[in-house]
């Protein structure tokens, strides 16, 4: 069987370590009264810059806080969002953070993995336990309805806040409790790999962290990541880079510097997206070739 | 200002310790196949439950992946269901477990304290540090627009699936993980006290640990807790009682033995529930009273 992250290892060869957040607000669009309303002008905006971005975004990721903001109207806009992504023969990562038990997961998986919520990839949160985890697995290879091939998830490992310190950094022993939650998603990867040699669940790891970032990749080897805290939360292309393997093996996601670079730009919105993945793109490139 | 809190510390008071989880299935609904489809059986079920029950529980607990699973269908049935329990003054526990920083927290509070998916609590996980906590308790603050008061949370502490010992469990000198959380936790009630002497946000611990209750009930006396695993998942009412104070404190939650207690029954589903939240409720209050 063909996963998720094995589309999405050849994306990244073909077409950059790029992830589009489509964190859409609807004050981020522009002549959003134009619209009969935000969700539509949210909508709208989403496909415009998924037009001018496919061919050179390794993905998108859809967060879906600001969709679930706009209520009922809003998840309607999601749901197209994700359906016009895979449309392009692109990959859709829900950024969802569910993590929930047993019957429940299943439950979350059979939601986000078919039917109006699916999506290539999910996020998903540790702290309850594996067996908040492995149900996904299941489901994941289970050849989600819709899907052409089985689904994926990163769980969140050491993320980019501040925050993360609180709970991901406390030591256990020579350890932090963030490499527990790397070791175990090892296991899981070794026993449920894809064809491109990573696990089919991959681990969000933010490069915000530079001292730690090459200890980091040396160490979770079997892991795809996706990596958070690009641009405004303090990490460049080389701390990103750093957290990359053989050019591959992890994808970048910045969203606010891509869908408003309108505001600072004499073009369309789509075109300014355009240039700016483009840009974020090639420093990531030049960083890696380094 | 009253908060959420200020309520269920009340309705405990008159009406007991049971939270009713409605954690519907579709296959949990009897004669499902005379509704239009499966997000109306729920909802038509949730409505004859919550008819049934709502002068003997303390409160509802609306797990969402049972309606995500839906659809967007299963959203609106989401959406009315925790509209029809608060239109009985009672309260609504948006089981979301959701955890996200910054911008995305305040966002995913708008989407749960308001508009179509407004209830009384939301459950959060704690992964990403109290700076995906700390954004929600200004929005509960900020009388959500259609609450009757200051909204509140459970945040995950220490819950009762057997994979808590994964990371909640991990061992940080003389605590554990689960610990440094209801120590964070504690603080912030401490500066966001309810009337009622709680904190505004309680936190989630499970009655599936026996020996380590009294010692955790003792250690956060300003959290009030949101209880899972009575029942199925082997905790009894001693267990639960042991998790209470001074015969408040903390709500029992309970779904399928209630939601699908007419299986074994020879009285509708709506009387059966109520039977059971009843014997739950008097066996709870039993444990207290010993």
């Amino acid at each position: 069987m063909n996963y998720s992250m094995d589309k999405l290892f050849e994306s990244v060869k073909s077409k950059g370590h790029v992830c589009v957040g489509l964190d859409t607000a609807a004050e981020y669009v522009p002549h959003r009264d134009k619209h009969p309303n935000d969700a539509a002008a949210v909508l709208a905006f989403n496909k415009e810059v998924i037009d001018a971005t496919f061919d050179v975004a390794a993905c998108y990721k859809v967060q879906i806080a600001y969709y679930e903001e706009m209520g009922l109207v809003g998840l309607y806009t999601y749901s197209q969002t994700l359906k016009y992504i895979r449309s392009k023969n692109c990959l859709a990562i829900a950024d969802i953070k569910r993590g929930d038990i047993a019957d429940t997961a299943i439950r979350y998986a059979k939601a986000h993995f078919s039917g109006d919520f699916s999506a290539d990839f999910v996020t998903l949160s540790p702290y309850m336990g594996m067996d908040s985890i492995e149900p996904w697995i299941k489901e994941a290879q289970g050849a989600a309805q819709g899907a052409a091939q089985g689904a994926g998830a990163f769980v969140l490992m050491r993320t980019s806040n501040a925050g993360m310190k609180d709970f991901q950094y406390l030591q256990i022993g020579s350890d932090r409790v963030y490499n527990i939650v790397g070791d175990k998603l090892t296991e899981l990867a070794k026993n449920n790999r894809a064809n491109c040699g990573y696990g089919i669940f991959g681990a969000v790891v933010g490069c915000t962290q530079r001292e730690e970032a090459a200890l980091i990749r040396e160490k979770y080897p079997d892991l795809f990541f996706l990596i958070p805290g690009y641009g405004a939360q303090g990490g460049g292309a080389d701390d990103a880079a750093l957290l990359l393997r053989e050019g591959n093996g992890g994808v970048v996601n910045a969203s606010r510097s891509i869908i408003t670079a309108w505001k600072s730009s004499q073009v369309s919105a789509g075109e300014a997206a355009r240039d700016a993945v483009i840009k974020m793109r090639d420093e990531i490139l030049g960083a890696v070739n380094k």
